[in-house]
């Protein structure tokens, strides 16, 4: 019997995996179905076609379906809403457009990503009040940006996706407000990190406010948004609103079809990426992974996680599986902030602590480059990092350098390394990018005597 | 009995022995011996002051021997040159400037660094032929160029200090041509990886000849250096010549007083950093360390392993020891090459066979950063691997994002990661910094499906 491989998602999971799995069978009928008009795009560069830094939505756009169906004999379903699965039948009933369709497989990878949230928060259905997910939600944004010319924006929360939209906004000339319910930046960046991520969105004239929430929108009968309003009675003006309060895992689907979820509410899977229903796998931003660090398993919708499963369950797609596995995540991010970039990887002293660990935290600031060597700036890391040494995690934020230095880190918690064998390290040293010791160096080394 | 600990070498690891000494006992005598009357300075300035980026010599001294008596209670001696280390007697004879002194002491550290080697070719000791090691090297240097302002300069070698010395030129304005007697550039680069850094020299005007030796220089008289000549019979003009064909361990001294050195021709240690002699210590560029790879007694002269060892014989100083233990090289380095990055860690692929690996050697190319973001470039990637997975080494070149990918790699080696391993590491994506899947998992994707 011919392979019918059925992936649902044609974005970054779910195409990775129809690549993957017709890299390993020539033979196998490989079908996409997209719910929207879209596949195949960079949604992580939105924020920068709204900043105007990249000059057309079509740039994030890497291939077409032409491209799959002729260069590899994938077909892809746009405007595909699969409305039900049928696992005891090995079916998937769907909406093209307004008709009724089936597909039969004999397996199915379900690669439905994440939805950003939006609050059901009194007038959150204003015009102008927007997420920033998807392809068509860039196209949104946009259009209204040309067509009401805001002046003022409101960007809440201060989450990755928050501080790029509200530089996005910044650099087409709006004002910007930040409000954020919590004290932290990305979820987890507290203390002097998180001030210096302030200071740098204040220094491009970005305001931020902490620890206060929007209970509401408001605008004149059905004009656009014209103020954000927050739980202490405070209203900013807002043109237009970038709701960037996090995202939720698109698993009603597999949860409707009895496949098990996780305590995120993502689907549950094995290191093979397959789900707890025969026959059907899960990968990208709908599913949870292994922590490698906690040991749990977590939903953690990032972009090259996602790629990576896609690709294991494509894999393991194939009838002469090698079942290759998913090593699982250790919460790896990077966000750039104006001129900062500011990364994380692994458990924040808060979440060490709630998955069990005797864990503390070391800040140290150290000299991107050689004392001498002029254009250097500082870097703050914090190290996570349990009582026998044991490192957890690490935040970093700086002018240069944090971006691929986080990556080291990453490494080390890939490992299970204690900062002891992190001193140890025999990294690159020249003046231009790199005092002799370098930060990663000397903050396990305060991490190993605090 | 009061320690009397005895350093000889006043820079990076001398000087890293002396306060990690100092760190661990309060009560031992600590006196530093130093040849020249320079200490606490960064050597690796040197290009960057001659070129003009940094204004000054005095800017790459870090600290006076004020600051060490006055702050630490460590004694310097300058200009004071050891002649002679007696074990039996537990005493070094040195001369302070024209009068004999004696030093004896209780535990000592030979700290003696490299020198550079200046080959004795004819005209070798023509004004204008200099190398560059020294803080004293870059004071006749630019005394030289100030003096003589000579119009044209050739660099002998392409090595990092003879790559940093070309650039360092031409940014003064002198035409310069490098001559490099194999067919690589910072020893172990070859192929596509060394076309790359070619290509930069020479759309900044430095010109570079391969596989040519010099065989002597040529001047009027008492006149500077005029022509550098080559064994095909070739003349170069140069108005000033840096020779920066390699370093030779300063290890005279310890050879004379019976410890042994390494095939290198440097001192061997163990991980203590203990000489084979009883209480002498040794670290820096005149020691020969683990190489974590080949797991060989290696001799490699750098700023970065020098300080560590200091502080790991300093450390083994003092009384109340806890032994620390050095943990070796992975042979990590890097190079700015006007706008590239150039870095390698681990061993080359000739350096693996050698070393008894049966090696093979993978290349990739990736964008720096997301295809859709602007200012992006290509990381050209050198994988060496062996039959079994084991990453043995890695060779990057690029315009953004080597000097710290390549240490992801050196950490990878440090715990001796397979490629497939590395391959799964969770690194961070943002568009600005990295496409979806990072160059480094890219290449290690290639080793791994060859």
């Amino acid at each position: 019997m011919k392979e019918k491989l059925l992936i649902i998602g044609g974005v970054a999971a779910g195409l990775a995996a129809a690549m993957e799995a017709r890299r390993r069978s020539s033979e196998a009928e490989i079908t996409v179905l997209e719910r929207t008009g879209d596949i195949s795009y960079g949604a992580c560069g939105l924020p920068y076609v709204i900043g105007g830094l990249i000059p057309s939505l079509d740039r994030l756009v890497l291939h077409t379906p032409d491209y799959f169906s002729d260069r590899h004999d994938i077909k892809v379903q746009l405007e595909t809403d699969v409305q039900e699965i049928l696992p005891a039948k090995s079916v998937v009933r769907a909406r093209e457009k307004t008709e009724a369709r089936e597909f039969g497989y004999t397996r199915l990878v379900i690669a439905t990503g994440a939805a950003a949230i939006c609050p059901p928060l009194p007038g959150h259905d204003l015009e102008g009040v927007l997420v920033m997910r998807h392809l068509r939600d860039g196209r949104r944004a946009l259009d209204f940006l040309e067509r009401r010319r805001p002046q003022r924006a409101v960007v809440v929360g201060a989450g990755y996706i928050g501080l790029e939209m509200a530089e996005a906004f910044q650099t087409r000339g709006l004002p910007t407000t930040i409000i954020e319910s919590s004290d932290q930046v990305m979820s987890t960046l507290g203390g002097s990190l998180r001030d210096r991520v302030v200071d740098e969105l204040r220094s491009h004239n970005v305001e931020i406010i902490f620890g206060e929430k929007v209970v509401g929108f408001e605008g004149a009968g059905s004009n656009p948004v014209e103020r954000v309003v927050t739980e202490t009675g405070r209203t900013l003006e807002a043109g237009i609103v970038n709701i960037g309060v996090g995202v939720r895992p698109n698993a009603e689907l597999a949860r409707d079809a009895g496949i098990e979820l996780g305590e995120s509410g993502a689907i549950r899977t094995d290191a093979q990426m397959r789900t707890s229903v025969a026959n059907i796998f899960a990968a990208g931003d709908c599913c949870e992974v292994l922590h490698r660090v906690s040991g749990r398993s977590v939903w953690v919708p990032l972009g090259q996680p996602a790629v990576k499963q896609g690709w294991v369950a494509g894999a393991n797609l194939s009838e002469d599986r090698t079942l290759e596995r998913y090593a699982g995540v250790v919460g790896t991010n990077v966000v750039k902030v104006f001129d900062l970039e500011v990364g994380r990887t692994g458990l924040s002293e808060a979440e060490a602590r709630e998955a069990g660990f005797d864990a503390f935290s070391i800040e140290s600031e150290t000299a991107s480059r050689a004392g001498y060597y002029p254009g250097g700036s500082k870097i703050l890391t914090r190290l996570v990092v349990d009582r026998n040494g044991r490192l957890l995690g690490a935040q970093m934020v700086g002018r240069e350098g944090v971006a691929q230095r986080i990556d080291v880190y990453a490494a080390a918690l890939y490992a299970s390394l204690k900062v002891e064998e992190i001193e140890r390290f025999d990294l690159a040293y020249a003046p231009p990018y790199a005092p002799t010791i370098d930060p990663i160096l000397r903050a396990a080394h305060k991490a190993r005597h605090p």
